[in-house]
């Protein structure tokens, strides 16, 4: 799924968004507020060229960038649009060279968009590559951390431009400092971590995820039963069909948390799924019994549309599917189950992945 | 009492250390822990030679350095002694020249005292100077700030080697952040802030302060009644004579908060004074009336050896005499008291000068 697309244009928009929100798990940030900002970036500093990993020389400077905060926060404090202005700057200035491209850190959600209005902005190619594959809420949970990849700088930036570059002693001081100067911040801030040439990024990033996004996009768009066609894009299993009964959830720390149980409807009645959330989906269960969890997807679409719905979206009485497929095999690695499996999340449970629960 | 000590020797400390815990009004810190920690430094790396501003060239950049955080954490979490080498290291980078010598940012309490050790571990100068000619809770209060110099970067290193720049849009956001990268960080780290050439210095801090904390120190070791000794060398009234029977006292956000009650004994039998705390002794009142407050000086020492006791260290039962003294004139401008004044510690009170009060 390479480089189906070389610019990406205002009319590729709709479809990525589309494709970041199943991505997104829930979380990443809602893709509406992602897809103004880009829509107006293109606008105003033209098209993106998207290129893959490969066509970026080994010593060019790739700059991943998401936002970091509660989605529900972000959809309420957008950024200033200078943000990647002031983050390339520092980054720039502290490395003594030029930045080659943007990466996304994360795919899903708004973080998946996004990179298309901040590289808009710098007149940067995006690269067709991501950090996770899908959306994770902490600053470690990325492929570069999995492959070992040095995290000498991370940088921050802010609405008010306020600018904070960390020297961490290692990734998870990187997550408790950023955090906390995110929510210093207001709630939400704009991140680069793990600048690495692409030398260094090769075999420590997800390639194709923006290509992968648009086809997922594409594909909940089409055909007479979208939920069935985006299952088959997906490769993933229905775990219930069902309305929602219960949405509980509060923003602490940095973080939406919280849960939401859905009834069965048609032939799921009489069956409840109830899922846990920290910014994404992390885990469902049925009767006590393990459907789904991390790292493999959860989302949740509506019935009728299989458009996905965020976290912050949930609402009572919503008609929904909830949907898990695989993840990228790098999180199945013993590092990768360490870093975001079920334990990872403190969560006493053993990893058990979404294909096989569903032969159960 | 501009360069009374050439070099600051072993010797010096005590009487530094008596004189910043004086200057400390409650805060900056135990100087326990400051004074074990010069020692060790001095021992180390040899005697820091004290200078005047005047000394070090228009273009000589000093190092302002002061710990952050709750006293309560720091003298219970000692830093590992390299986090100015790493601060020096950043700021040297990011500047692009040398640092030419390294000064208190606040000469109170064991931030007046570290800076002794900060130096030596760095091989540099100490200059006879601070930023606030006693101690304050907060980032933005220091004479840099009222005399307007720039802000540009404040950098802060932590125990564990973790290393947070901040380039603030102002001083009050560099509070914000710079407060919560230091609770993330465990609740205390060394911080540079206002790093400035020694022209920009000049004006614009409060000069001779570690001569005056020796001077202080030696005052309040000598003579048959330490406390009227110490008193005459400062200029102080005495707030109340009498014991201590009340402390409230909580660790919140990064800072210490609470309240003392002093209940007068001998000639002030049947008084009480209540001060008020943020990590630094605020106000104090008598029965409703306003004895003295921010940015006066007001300081709890022992009866019998005049020995001042910060805020973590009062205790019921203590026989005490509460000093009031004027600060210096920059803190009573119109900038300086919408800094540090009551109004700026939440308090609905204008502020009058400690020696109208006493004579009211």
């Amino acid at each position: 799924m390479q480089t189906t697309t070389e610019r990406l244009t205002l009319g590729d928009l709709p479809a990525l968004a589309r494709g970041c929100a199943v991505l997104g798990t829930g979380g990443g940030g809602q893709v509406g507020t992602g897809t103004l900002t880009a829509a107006k970036a293109i606008a105003e500093y033209g098209e993106v060229p998207l290129i893959p990993l490969s066509e970026v020389p080994d010593d060019g400077l790739i700059l991943p960038l998401s936002g970091i905060g509660a989605p529900t926060v972000a959809h309420e404090m957008p950024m200033s649009g200078e943000e990647p202005v002031l983050i390339r700057d520092e980054v720039e200035r502290l490395l003594g060279r030029p930045v080659a491209a943007v990466m996304a850190s994360e795919i899903g959600g708004s973080n998946g968009v996004g990179p298309v209005a901040w590289a808009a902005r710098l007149g940067l190619p995006l690269v067709d590559a991501d950090g996770m594959g899908r959306a994770f809420p902490e600053v470690q949970m990325v492929a570069m951390y999995i492959a070992d990849r040095p995290l000498d700088i991370v940088v921050l930036a802010d609405v008010q431009g306020n600018v904070i570059t960390l020297r961490p002693v290692d990734a998870m001081w990187s997550e408790r400092i950023g955090r906390a100067v995110c929510v210093a911040c207001g709630g939400t801030a704009l991140m680069a971590d793990y600048v690495l040439t692409a030398a260094q990024a090769r075999g420590a990033v997800i390639e194709g995820s923006v290509s992968s996004a648009l086809a997922i996009g594409r594909a909940a768009r089409e055909g007479a039963e979208p939920v069935a066609g985006l299952c088959e894009t997906l490769g993933a299993t229905v775990l219930l069909h069902g309305k929602v009964i219960d949405v509980d959830r509060w923003t602490t720390g940095g973080f939406v948390r919280g849960s939401l149980v859905v009834d069965g409807t048609g032939e799921h009645q009489g069956r409840l799924l109830r899922v846990e959330i920290q910014n994404e989906n992390l885990i469902a269960f049925e009767d006590g019994r393990l459907r789904a969890s991390v790292p493999d997807l959860i989302t949740v679409v509506d019935q009728k549309t299989a458009e996905a719905i965020s976290t912050e979206s949930l609402r009572y009485g919503q008609r929904v599917s909830v949907l898990s497929w695989p993840c990228d095999p790098i999180w199945r690695t013993e590092r990768g189950l360490a870093t975001v499996g079920p334990r990872a999340f403190g969560y006493d449970i053993d990893y058990t992945p979404v294909e096989e629960l569903a032969h159960a």
